[in-house]
């Protein structure tokens, strides 16, 4: 069984070549930056554009990362898919090289799906990958899969497969669908990142694992000191700082916003790239975002230049 | 340029083996009767649970399509898919064996995306696949998707890609909207295939195709003879008949009470299997189906024995 992440992890953003390809470069780059700033890496999540690429697009940069010597122990890849045989494939090859788990997103094609369907499908992907190592993390995101992860999903899952489900990313935004999660399952050794830093301090209260957030990509250094540093003096302001910068950003498209500030603290429009059906962030918004992020004093130190 | 296809095409329903191993032989067979009764192949659609296959299972069922004799001219396989990547390598090969056309659902998994970013996905698709006998129909299901083909969008790539874009399945059931698709753009060479046999008379009437109706898996012969009679005598009463049969279908979840419905006539129990998410029916309700199809006639003649 390999250790369980906690803390602070970054749905890491995929960057992109001008004709539309993964860059391993400057994903590297930027996810040893991550690592260096105490995020994990929840590599092709929904803020990855992970849905923009294919299997074998994934894998070559799983691969990228190992080779580059970013540790397996750091990740947590996505590997949901809509077919089985998709995550079969990204799940066993993310297990076989150690991954500390995986955030799996239900199969989000077909809706009102019944809780039975959705329990066959993390049923047939645990037996087809039957590896005492796979440690599964739930992603439960209704409003854009409209496929939940219900309360009573996650009791029979850890009934039937106790040592491959793992935890939780509850990305509702609903506190108290967190909280039931987290009072109901934390105690079988079930960890539950909100998928907001603005819950952290909550969730770390009651028993909660970290946060999986978006805007991990540009201030890991500011929400990891939310995680060590929630229940001392400091806590309370740090929570405020790292809020302030969550709501910059909320206010915009995120992807394109979060990649168009890189891009600025690379010194490197390379960044800016995204995959249809995305569009980048034209100029106008992003001089207004770039605006309130340097009245917040905000920064990415170290941030390597492109 | 490939013959364009017109009339009343199948979402052809995918079998699975009891280990949910796409099924090439029951496939082959399935899709030989559903031509023998005039219908066209809409392979991997919705109904055919295309969205549960990867791309390899989906290419290796085609190349079964095709070495059975199956013809190319028939089919007009699903290729759309979340990532440009598969969705490139999905219509290239299917374009290269000579289909008829590309049934292209937009990327599903991105919400509220724009017009231009939906419009740059098909553009890419395009331009990668390089290819003069592309013949793109645009998939149009916002119920499913929440990603709309929207007026503007067709026009748009109509305009850029007069030869490359063929026409629309309309999924949204609105009869409006399929009027509004035929009316604006039947003209310039569009064709607008509703999505049910509902509708079929009417839009024939104004300068529609024919239709891509799930019901087509189970009742092609019936569709079929609308197509050819709905302005002759007994149009009207071929029409009535075939909605008697869609509104059974419909009162169900469709996908595993077609699958059943096949098992029944084919003699064969192993039709009835369907990939995670989805679930079998249960024999309750299978038996009301049954005895309601049983009261309105219903027969799938000359259907091969399993």
């Amino acid at each position: 069984m390999p250790t369980r992440l906690r803390g602070v992890l970054a749905p890491a953003l995929t960057p992109f070549t001008a004709d539309l390809e993964p860059d391993a470069g400057r994903f590297i780059a930027h996810c040893r930056w991550l690592v260096d700033n105490h995020a994990g890496l929840a590599i092709f999540g929904t803020n990855s554009e992970a849905a923009s690429l294919s299997v074998a697009e994934r894998i070559a940069l799983t691969d990228a990362l190992l080779d580059a010597g970013i540790p397996a122990a750091k990740m947590m890849p996505g590997t949901g898919a809509c077919s089985i045989t998709d995550a079969v494939a990204l799940t066993r090859h993310a297990v076989r090289h150690g991954v500390a788990g995986v955030l799996m997103i239900p199969p989000f094609y077909y809706k009102g799906v019944s809780d039975d369907g959705v329990f066959a499908y993390y049923s047939e992907v645990i037996e087809r990958v039957g590896d005492d190592r796979l440690a599964i993390y739930l992603y439960h995101f209704p409003l854009l899969t409209q496929v939940p992860i219900t309360l009573g999903l996650i009791e029979r899952l850890l009934k039937r497969y106790p040592r491959s489900i793992a935890g939780a990313k509850d990305s509702s935004g609903d506190w108290n669908n967190s909280k039931a999660m987290i009072d109901t399952y934390a105690a079988s050794g079930f960890d539950v990142f909100p998928a907001s830093e603005a819950l952290l301090s909550k969730a770390l209260a009651i028993g909660g694992a970290g946060c999986i957030s978006a805007t991990v990509n540009v201030n890991p250094a500011g929400i990891h000191a939310v995680f060590t540093h929630w229940d001392q003096a400091e806590g309370e302001r740090l929570q405020v700082q790292a809020d302030t910068v969550r709501k910059i950003f909320q206010a915009t498209t995120m992807i394109p916003a979060m990649k168009r500030v890189v891009s600025e603290f690379a010194h490197d429009p390379g960044w800016r790239t995204v995959r249809p059906p995305l569009t980048a962030m034209d100029d106008v918004p992003a001089a207004a975002l770039l605006a309130s992020l340097r009245d917040a004093q905000f920064d990415m130190p170290g941030y390597p230049r492109g």
